[in-house]
């Protein structure tokens, strides 16, 4: 068995901001931090993540909070390819403390579809499928 | 087989803010509004939702994202009870819009579990159970 | 002497996530109510408020804060034209609790300069400057 | 003269969904960056900054924007001190680029009051004197 291609291993420093009044981060911060994990793997991809013809959206995504988190802190998200469908990329990730990585934050999975103009899945850009499947 | 026990219908109103560069509102912002519905439906519970006893934290979240939101939008989202169990409430939502209930932004699923100041799972308070099997 | 010109008494409501570990609103959360009222005034003006040839970006704003703000709550801002520049609009503006007028939570002025493609500044359009000097 | 004392210098990096609808970092953000950057010289100060007789409020801030901001940029707020008050701390800050310091996103200033339990203001604690006058 392989191990899951990673994607991008992809450090985020918590802001103080982003606690809720509960004193830890709020959750829907979690979605911004692996959102930032993903930009940064399509930033870095030749030929790029959206153009006129294709768009990526998210289908849906899973968050499960195993820890809260409390400002100062400084995490790792491990993006890793879960599948590569016709039209979207599934992905899962892992979340937790840049210095003790045994420590974890939150993990789960997302999908995204990429969609044309009229919102409609299109197929996967060929360098897009490259990039995730030499990963 | 009966319907589902309907905990709140909470409005919600989009701010432009919410939007991102792709020009409708980031995922992360849907998040945002289940926990406003959420904390709504707590809000009005006899006995409150914490206390130094117990304190509700998100376990797992999941948002199947349907179509995507541009401001100005007025939503309403329906949050109904999945399961009672010793620590935890599991709930399903629909997001759709207030005035066009047949357009349905995300739906999906919710766990909190119930903690002590030590993190651990704590029972489920009695009048939080009864708040929502009486829904 | 005239009242000042009021562009727009914009309702909004406090998020439970706009607040911060301290317990009541985020100062940052302040700029994104002020901006919803700015956003509401425009989407109102016929002949919009942007085009490929001038669009306008926050030049400076200053906010006082005068009281901490807790949810749940409901506020009004009340927007007020302070001066017509050739590229810009100058605003007060006011935030109370919509229930008690009296209490007013915050108060400052922002400007507003419209800029070209080439991001300098250009002519306010002139259905913009008849929208502020109108209201 | 002397130059202003510097109290922080504080690298910031600028996510994804910074941005808003616009292509930017929205100007709520700002704010953001401002508040991690005297968060951070507050996690620094021997004695803390807050505690059960003295906690800060933001009494009043203004930005003035310079330029725009796009993802990905790495930033860098330097905090200086403005004005030693009896109950606050009034200060100064630029906003640039970390590897381009002239290229100056922002500047203005911020006042912070030191308030008690029923929200006035109190004298600022010895220690926050001593090391905003120390930096």
């Amino acid at each position: 068995v392989n191990a899951p291609r990673v994607l991008i291993t992809a450090p985020i420093s918590v802001r103080w901001g982003d606690m809720d009044a509960l004193g830890h981060v709020n959750n829907s911060v979690f979605a911004t931090y692996l959102e930032e994990a993903r930009l940064r793997w399509f930033a870095g991809i030749p030929g790029g993540w959206r153009d006129e013809h294709a768009s990526p959206v998210l289908a849906a995504q899973t968050i499960n909070f195993r820890m809260p988190i409390v400002w100062p802190e400084e995490l790792v998200i491990t993006l890793t390819l879960a599948r590569v469908g016709n039209s979207s990329l599934a992905m899962d990730y892992v979340m937790t403390a840049r210095d003790t990585p045994s420590r974890r934050y939150a993990d789960g999975n997302v999908v995204m579809v990429w969609t044309g103009p009229d919102g409609r899945p299109v197929a996967l850009p060929t360098h897009l499928r490259a990039a995730a499947e030499a990963s």
